[in-house]
């Protein structure tokens, strides 16, 4: 299976191709806008990888050719970035394809990082509504901390929650999460239910900011 | 030190009750606004503890005496009833005492439980707003599981997100909190950061429902 991670190039996406290259014989692809450094990023990973002795192929692309590859097209893109990069890849898109909505709206005050839920509902919500109509959204990995999900000597041991109304799709996006060790995914029913799982991301920051010995905290449900 | 339980008949106030009983010196005073049905509760809990060897008084009382009593009161009622539970009993609270807001405003629908949140911002903040100036206002236990934590054979081993803007009534809250085996409390910063606390409640929730063998969830931050 063909993985793209457009905006694979930093936060998320930089651990889910490292963690998805490094633990499955899918074929990682990263997208960015600009085709350059996606290939610039794709190398770094390589080498990455390399130095432990991963054996691996990762490629990258300007966003629209990395999304038309994929099987799975995981939208590592900050939040506000959602819908017009759906836009700029649609053509590439079809019903064989699971589009990935990981992407949280955020905005921080004095107290600490609150939920900045978009008037779709949810993030999650956005992307659904930006892809075309064939095209499965499936909401996940919104709640993993990216500098432990990208140091690949961290330990996991936390949830990841899936949210969608395309069941195949949603099976499809729940092998690739439990293919990394650590990361157990749990299913937290359709689309609609998005906005609660957005809200744990600020939250976890907030715990992070308040307690002294814990950050790039993952969340375990038990 | 008195732990008053308003609203302490049911859910998540009988679990906190045996608990504290159970576990700590503190003397607990179940609230109720029927005063009888709270002696009535009182007893039973007494005889849950006496079962198990446990000697302690628990006594009933209308929810402004048991109030007026408590050096800790405990708003353990449905977030509908926390404004007018706070007017029936603010003439007996003082500086001395700390309010303690546990409730979520939740509706469910067909695709699961969701955050209700009320315009004051959060139900902990409807606390804050209906509660005399001079009373501290702390969040707390937004996230347990009612059965499992009455259930003193179960094992917690769960977190539980304190706010608040007073630290002497945080750290008050935090003691409380650290008492019970398996509870770890964690600071979430002030009271402006509920609403993701609150929204965690429905996510647990439409965790249990959507996934085979997990119900009455907590969550640990790892």
């Amino acid at each position: 299976m063909k993985i793209a991670l457009l905006g694979g190039t930093g936060d998320i996406g930089e651990g889910l191709a490292l963690r998805w290259a490094d633990e499955t014989d899918h074929e990682v692809l990263i997208g960015s806008r600009d085709p350059d450094r996606a290939a610039e990023k794709a190398a770094e990973y390589e080498r990455e990888l390399d130095r432990r002795d991963v054996e691996c192929t990762i490629r990258g692309f300007g966003n629209p050719e990395a999304a038309s590859r994929g099987d799975v097209v995981v939208l590592s893109v900050p939040a506000y970035h959602v819908s017009d990069t759906i836009e700029a890849v649609a053509d590439g898109l079809d019903s064989d394809t699971v589009l990935v909505s990981p992407a949280v709206g955020m905005k921080r005050d004095d107290d600490g990082m609150h939920y900045h839920r978009p008037s779709a509902g949810s993030v999650t919500a956005v992307a659904a509504k930006a892809a075309p109509e064939d095209v499965p959204v499936v909401g996940a990995f919104h709640n993993l901390a990216a500098g432990r999900l990208a140091d690949l000597d961290a330990e996991l041991g936390v949830d990841t929650l899936l949210i969608g109304d395309d069941p195949d799709a949603k099976e499809r996006v729940r092998r690739l999460a439990d293919a990394v060790e650590g990361l157990r995914p749990l299913d937290a029913g359709p689309l609609a239910n998005a906005p609660e799982i957005e809200g744990l991301t600020p939250l976890m920051i907030n715990v992070g900011r308040y307690n002294e010995g814990l950050h790039d905290l993952g969340v375990s449900f038990r």
